[in-house]
Parts: C-alpha cells; sequence; structure tokens
C-alpha cells in the first residue's frame, strides 16, 4: 500500500463543483472515486487541494490516494483514465510520503481567469472565457492587480472558511496579460477565501470598464469592514492550474 | 419585406448538426427557426450555406431569410440573440438582393480543422481540437496538403451530392499550421463532398504519424477508383470559418 499524488485537469461545465454530494450529483471527486474504486481503492474519500465550485476548470488540482498498485506509475495514470469520462483527465502520477496532505500541505495556489471583449457572445470562446463588453482596459486592470499584492485582510472578498477564522491572505502574483484577443488573470497565493477570486475579478473589471475607481478597491482592501457588493465573476471563466507544495 | 444575410457561429457540440430533423432533435436549423419566427418570420424554410455534421462547429456559417422588419440591422442581431440559446450567436445581418441565395450562390468554403498532440486527453482542449498521437511531423503534413491544391476528383475521399453528380472539387488553399501546440489545417474550396475534409484530414495524419505513404495518397487523388478505406478525423476539430461570394 503506497500514496500516490496525481494532477488532474477537467472541464468544469458539467460539472456540479468538485466535491461529492448527494446519489446523482455529477461531481468530479464522484467520477474520480468510482474510477479509483475500479483499480482496488477502498478509502472512504479521496483528498483534494481545492473544492472548486460548480462551472469551474482546472488544469492543475491535485489530488492523493492510498493505493495497493503493483505495475508502474505510467500504467497507474493510463488505468485511471481508462475509467474516468470525457472531461476529466489523470496526468503525472508520483508516489508521495505516507503523511501527504494535498490540502493542508499546499503552500501557494494558482489560478487563472480568462476573458474577452465582444458586443456579442461568441460560442466557440464561452464555455472557457468571460465575455465582458466595454472593452477593458488592461493597464486599469493592472493598476488594480498591484494592489492584491502582498499579506492582506480579504474580508471584502469573502468569509473565512470556518467560524473564527482569520481572512488574511498572502497574494504573491497578480496579473493581466493579453493574449491575442483573450484577457487572461493570473493570481498566485497562499490559499483563497471561498469565491475570492471572482469577486475580485468582477472587481477590477468594474475599475477596467470605467465604472468603479481604484480608490474604492484600495479602500476595500485597506478596511476589512467594507465588503464588494457588485457582480461576482461567473465560474466558467476560472480555473485552477496549479498547486505548489515547495 | 427584404431579404437578409447574417453570418452565424455556433458550438456544435450538443448539436445533431445544422439541418432540422424530427421534433425533438436539437439542430441549429430547428434553434435559428425557432428565434426568427419570434421576431416575425413566417417561411418555411430557412436557407444556408452549409449543412455541417452532428458536432461540428461554425465560425463563419452564413444563412438568408425574409422578413418584414422595422428597426435597424443591429437591432435584428440583437433581436435573434435574445431569442437564441447560449451555443449560437448571429454576428453581422446585411440586406441582400432577393434573389441572393446562400448555398448556391457561394463561390468558396473556408472550413478549418485542429488538432493537438498529447499522449493523454486534454478535457479543456477536447471539445474543439482533435487529440492525435503520436505527434504527427508538420513538414510532411503539409507534403499531403500541396497534393490537394488545384481541381482535382475526390472520389477517394467523398460520393456526389446528387446522384450521378460528378466529384470534382477546385481547393485553392490547403495549408497546416503550428499554432502555439495546436496543429491548424485550413482549406479552401469551391465546394466539398460529404465528409470530404474530415477523410482527407484522417489520411493526411496518417501519413504525418508514419502509417501511411505519401505516394498512396497521391494515387488516390489520381485515381478516382481508389478509395480512402482508413478512419474519418472526429467531428468536434472542424468548423466551418467562412462562405465567400465574391
Amino acid at each position: 500500500m503506497q500514496t500516490y499524488k496525481s494532477i488532474i485537469a477537467y472541464d468544469g461545465t458539467e460539472f456540479k463543483g468538485f466535491q461529492r454530494q448527494a446519489e446523482g450529483v455529477r461531481t468530479v471527486q464522484g467520477e474520480l472515486e468510482n474510477a479509483l474504486r475500479v483499480i482496488g481503492w477502498s478509502e472512504s474519500s479521496l483528498r483534494a487541494a481545492g473544492r472548486t465550485d460548480a462551472g469551474v476548470h482546472a488544469r492543475g488540482q491535485v489530488i492523493s490516494f492510498c493505493l495497493e498498485w503493483r505495475a508502474d506509475l505510467e500504467g497507474l495514470s493510463k488505468a485511471l483514465n481508462a475509467n474516468l469520462p470525457f472531461d476529466i483527465a489523470v496526468g503525472r502520477t508520483e508516489i508521495v510520503a505516507e503523511e501527504f496532505h494535498p490540502r493542508f500541505l499546499a503552500r501557494r495556489r494558482e489560478y487563472q481567469y480568462s476573458l474577452y471583449s465582444a458586443p456579442i457572445r461568441t460560442p466557440l470562446r464561452d464555455r472557457y472565457s468571460w465575455r465582458v463588453w466595454p472593452e477593458p482596459d488592461v493597464e486599469r486592470l493592472n493598476s488594480a492587480a498591484e494592489c492584491l499584492i502582498g499579506r492582506r485582510d480579504f474580508a471584502a472578498f469573502g468569509q473565512a472558511p470556518i467560524e473564527g477564522g482569520h481572512t488574511l491572505r498572502e497574494v504573491v502574483k497578480a496579473e493581466w496579460i493579453l493574449r491575442e484577443r483573450d484577457l487572461i488573470f493570473t493570481i498566485v497565493a497562499d490559499a483563497f477565501l471561498y469565491h475570492m477570486v471572482r469577486r475580485v475579478v468582477a472587481a477590477m473589471i468594474s475599475i477596467g470598464t470605467g465604472r468603479g475607481e481604484l480608490s474604492d478597491f484600495k479602500k476595500m482592501l485597506d478596511d476589512p469592514t467594507r465588503r464588494w457588493e457588485g457582480a461576482i465573476a461567473p465560474p466558467n471563466g476560472l480555473s485552477l492550474e496549479a498547486v505548489y507544495y515547495t
């Protein structure tokens, strides 16, 4: 019996989020557990780095599991992929120490939010990107993104995951880039509050499109009694890109 | 009453193709006709440039319809988009001559086929791209693509649309390019036989991955009694990009 760590990618469109729910509700965890059981896994619950919401994608989710497996690691990924649906794939699998935990030991998480600007929808992009119109100004977006860097109280953009928990998070990267016609926001932090990325993105977009003021955004980051009362960016633009353990 | 021409884009994933079928079968034409009826359209059938297969996408399908419409053209596109599902969008709409016909007057059609190379599937690309492994050689692909150029008998790769019809088609562009990690094939011709692009792509891939010989491919294009007996590339990599009338 050994402990394995796998990188997982999925298209969140047809899932009610990562976390397993009642029977009959399609979740990423449910599908992964079904595939693992076929190859002999018998734990009660799978460990994962993060619980992405319904509609959120992943290219770098991390799971771990204990398994008796006699063949090689590549064979293990292949066996899992053979038992998974088209919208989940297992990438690299490796053996880790027994005490490895994908969530508790994660030091940094990287999310990406994709959007594009067009006056009408673009069906071949809409599953993975948020359509924003009018076009946001990328320099204004980055002026806002810079304010996120550092160890800050993000209470304005989310709640603590447990009662009495704090809302301090350390953001080490927050940057918008223009790639062809897409605006891509990358954010790396030690951890995130529930809905934090999607709220922060919506707030920055209000600034980038001229509806909101950078000074108000800064105030929300300086004064933890304020709240972002605006919209929340849709889930389909968001993807969990990577989880770092060192 | 005037005749309008619109550019249509759609994600083919959840359609049983363009052409209307029996009640309850979801088609692009069916959805477009429903949206048009809401704004007063009363013809029995919509005209379109091409009937894409189930799962095939479009960024540049062309439709035409007769309608009594008092507001401006932008308002017409907006009204249609408001009545269409998320996976179809109407782009530019213009007034055309009464005798305009999107299929009969089309002089050239442009299709694009996208694929990528990876040993395991990539859920966030698989809706719009065919995964091919091992990696095809782009120079070998282009050696094959060059053979398609000109007015040729494509009987090896498709049947005439009507009995007694000929299988000559004139290809004016056929080219593979590497864009980031995607291999994109663009083909422009006066018209295409049924499944022709997907068969030609599958045949070129067999050459690009070293399973097939370029000389055999050439023979199929020179001798109309031969047939491509291999696979047909999956529909999700294919998109109708544009239809040209001049």
